[in-house]
């Protein structure tokens, strides 16, 4: 990806952020990129693929600030605790990030052609946490009982609510953290 | 409340469920339930007002679905699965209901007023499943270890997170009932 997409799906995404899907209109992200609209149309063709594109790149983004702190980790199960407790973290690119992917999410329930990239995006976040989590299974510092791939669609799960009571001011982000440890653990224990 | 309350609340949830929160127009929903906008207005004060109103509405309309097919249960435990499992139905007024409910959750995120009142919604749900699992607890079919308000609050959560994947179609309602299925064993097992 070149620097000028990636300047257009960063502003996509804090577009996204501020003013919903709905306000992504592709004026107003020229605007906010600093670039012509048939720039926009150039490397995206149709708004369509810039959502689709958009989605990528959260998920890239988010692999910035999560996999590459968690592969610091000492083990694999310390990798997956940081690379889940990492999305919820109150800084300005986590929490843009994930107001973006919330919205984007809840505009799919109405939107249809959202649908699909989206899923696609899921299950690539998915499998991440799937194989960290077979990683664990083999270095024995998780139950090989547990399923990887139910264990990994939860705990996501689990982290789009928490992250959306969070954003939405139902629960503290410290509150949203304890509950996740919590969850990773009850879901990699010996039963 | 009224029945005529009750039929412009069921009208507020249909309309937010098509057309989103920001689809909401005091004249469209007086077309939906059939009355003038002064009796909305009369009824419900202003907007803030009748979303109030409305998340409440939500909560007590899915306690009709969840709640008394629970109580028929034999035990805490089969109580808690139904209250929980009965969230993710692919009926009508199941899918029109949580997709209110995520939309109002989704538009909190970007309209204050909106916070509060989702925050105590919220609230007296967690509290309910809070209680059915002390009770599980006090029947001996949830384990004595675990903390009832942590896993009412990671069960909803959860929900909430379940609910937008089978909406948005990244997730069938089968894989989500089983996914939750194993969560609340999870949760409430000896560790």
């Amino acid at each position: 990806m070149s620097e000028r997409q990636k300047s257009i799906l960063d502003a996509a995404v804090r577009v996204i952020a501020r003013a919903g899907v709905r306000g992504l209109r592709v004026e107003q992200l020229a605007a906010e990129a600093g670039i012509s609209t048939a720039l926009i149309y150039y490397h995206f063709g149709d708004r369509a693929g810039l959502l689709r594109r958009t989605l990528e790149h959260i998920n890239e983004d988010a692999a910035g600030y999560t996999q590459q702190a968690a592969a610091k980790a000492t083990d694999a199960r310390g990798e997956l605790e940081l690379l889940l407790l990492l999305e919820l973290q109150d800084t300005e690119s986590v929490r843009t990030n994930s107001t973006a992917w919330g919205e984007l999410r809840a505009s799919a329930v109405f939107n249809e052609d959202l649908r699909e990239p989206l899923a696609e995006s899921t299950r690539v976040w998915v499998d991440e946490v799937a194989e960290v989590i077979r990683r664990a299974q083999a270095s024995g510092s998780a139950s090989p009982l547990a399923d990887p791939l139910d264990a990994a669609e939860r705990l996501t799960c689990l982290v789009e609510g928490l992250s959306e009571r969070w954003l939405s001011g139902s629960m503290t982000i410290a509150r949203a953290r304890k509950l996740l440890r919590g969850a990773i653990a009850a879901e990699l224990a010996e039963r």
